[in-house]
């Protein structure tokens, strides 16, 4: 049982001062990395007081996991052409997030992946994480066989393994060469991995 | 010109010595990260002098250049498949060295992607060192079309892209999941994306 849920069910004004402790711990991470953030330095950024982080939170390992949940749900809201049946449109839609504005941008999820690895807690939440946004990307495929645009003879949760496995690699190459063609070509080469015909 | 390009050509004593210093920044740099590890921790860990490391380096910021070298270096020594002409031999040589012995593992070189991305000198470094895996991968390829087993009708270089994003993107995926299925996927996925007709 976690403090939060000893403590009975939240508040609006409770959930909206977690909320800001972990958006604020998530900016933190995400541009500096999990090693380099301290608890002080979510309660500088966050306006909390320390107490209430405890409130919350066990501790900065606990604040890791909603981090971790937080960019899952930034990521997942950024694509709602993941609820529809064409993945044309889906990898269209992110290609459209990454081109202006100073993008490619790295993974806001993915680049936690390298530094959970020694966490087995962290390390099994951020797997979590993935294998929810791979059951998101299954059903889009799903939607698309019967739709006809996807190639029926593969299942969708191996197809869905290798496209997500194709955006990370070419985020992560396109964001390193700070070259959008590549976004592109990853991109490009998700979608002819799963068509039919 | 860098201090070593000042004091001459090395002798052989000189280049192990420097060999040396590199290996032990590179191990600690892979489990820790790059800021994670300082130069005292390099001087421990290597049995070396203050002043002979910096006889070779100018300091940190150096040595990670020399570090990614290292590490392209290990990586496409663990490839010799790369210089031949068929891409399926070379996939399933990667997927051997991931099977044994606590793997899949993280990708030496692609773990420093997320933390070379604030250093613009570091970042043009480590973008050079993918380039030149991709350069070699598109010989694979190139040699593959001439074999008549890559599709013809798609540039080397463009496929040696996506085939690397496949790769690196599968490791991660890999790794985070702990799960050799997952790199099985992506490596024959890799494949599918090149083969011919």
């Amino acid at each position: 049982m976690t403090v939060e849920e000893a403590s009975g069910p939240p508040t609006a004004r409770g959930r909206r001062s977690r909320e800001a402790i972990v958006a604020a711990a998530a900016e933190l991470m995400e541009a500096r990395g999990i090693a380099a953030t301290g608890i002080g330095d979510v309660l500088r950024a966050s306006g909390t007081g320390k107490s209430q982080l405890y409130h919350y939170f066990d501790g900065k390992s606990d604040l890791v996991l909603a981090v971790i949940d937080h960019q899952l749900e930034r990521v997942l809201a950024a694509q709602p052409a993941l609820a529809g049946h064409d993945v044309r449109a889906w990898a269209a839609s992110l290609w459209e997030l990454h081109r202006d504005g100073g993008g490619p941008f790295p993974c806001p999820l993915g680049v936690f992946s390298s530094q959970v690895d020694d966490d087995e807690r962290w390390r099994a939440h951020q797997s979590g994480a993935f294998a929810r946004w791979q059951e998101r990307i299954a059903g889009l495929l799903a939607r698309g066989q019967a739709a006809g645009n996807v190639d029926p003879t593969r299942e969708p949760a191996d197809l869905a393994v290798v496209v997500l496995a194709a955006v990370q690699g070419g985020l992560m190459l396109a964001r390193l060469h700070r070259d959008l063609h590549v976004l592109d070509l990853a991109l490009g080469a998700a979608v002819d991995l799963v068509r039919a015909g």
